[in-house]
């Protein structure tokens, strides 16, 4: 049995994705990391760093979301286009290094910051609009981020893309992408993954007075 | 053959210095990203994304440097403990996601930007600092970052670490860490990989007028 502490996060829904794609057993431990869940000593005892997603199997702990996907992928054999492992860590750690920290910076500095900062949300808005360039050209001549079938890499790259209105970037240009979007939300699992979430909603942070 | 193209950059020494614990032949292509080689059409033949590392073997090329470590490792058998290879991975993950990105940050913000932007510098050097605790915490009771042999878990966090003085942050609350340095600098190979780029630094970037 898997044990999973998450919440309604970028990086809880992909492990969510997960699941729901392969019906694994699981229990969901919800850990509200706005509400100081993270610092409790009984979560501080599964990760000492404070930081979900975090999966517990076997009495091991295992965190970084994409290398629980990968780690699942391995033991299931789900979502591991066969070939293409090296493509397939290249493009999760394309996700990991850009996608996941610079959307991850428009958004901080779009609202969660405690001041607005013109220059710092332009610098991240640039590198998020060249990786969603890159992905559609990626998926120009293919459905999928790795080769033809769903993997864990769109699993990895769709919970921020998802969110793209919110955070103000367009995919106009990116008709690619948009059709990929289209296709990934449309899967069952999907739905039901981002539905089980959604009564774990983060409250915005407080600002200062 | 491994073609490797690279150039004296936080990434590119992860590569070269795997390269030199291993002495696997390879021909080393530089490519000055601040002098435009990423825009030529012969480097973007090999990587569209205009991005380095990249190693070509038997005409596929791969990018991101720690699918790039991961995939040397599995090749030679080196750098890759046993028995951990998921605790590898997540490792591996959090230096993309966290360390590699806001330690970059630190540096734009320090000194490459246009314009100084104290906010967004206090900020990445916040989170900066708290990686570098998480790390010191790591290495309490082991000599390196993946159980007690030196892996590529290690070659990755060095490069960024390495440079910690010119990005103004301190390692003298992280004793830790600051053996374990001195450990990884020890190594004639992370000596050799140093001065082998060390012909290719980096111009810093035009100010504008």
């Amino acid at each position: 049995m898997i044990t999973f502490y998450g919440y309604n996060t970028i990086n809880s829904l992909k492990v969510m994705m997960f699941l729901m794609e392969t019906d694994l057993p699981h229990d969901f431990v919800p850990i509200n990391i706005r509400g100081g869940d993270q610092h409790t000593p009984d979560f501080r005892a599964v990760n000492p760093a404070g930081k979900i997603p975090v999966i517990v199997q076997d009495g091991k702990a295992l965190t970084e979301s994409n290398a629980i996907l990968m780690h699942l992928a391995r033991k299931t054999g789900w979502g591991l286009p066969e070939g293409v492992e090296d493509q397939l860590l290249s493009l999760l750690f394309y996700q990991a290094s850009t996608q996941g920290p610079y959307f991850g910076q428009v958004e901080y500095w779009s609202g969660l910051a405690p001041k607005p900062n013109p220059d710092a949300l332009a610098q991240y808005k640039g590198i998020a609009n060249r990786v969603i360039t890159v992905l559609d050209e990626q998926l120009a001549n293919q459905d999928y981020l790795c080769g033809d079938g769903y993997s864990i890499a769109d699993i990895s790259f769709f919970p921020w893309l998802d969110h793209h209105e919110e955070l103000n970037l367009s995919l106009a240009e990116a008709p690619h992408v948009q059709a990929w979007l289209a296709r990934v939300k449309a899967r069952p699992a999907t739905q039901k993954a981002c539905k089980l979430l959604e009564a774990y909603h983060l409250a915005p942070p407080k600002k200062p007075d």
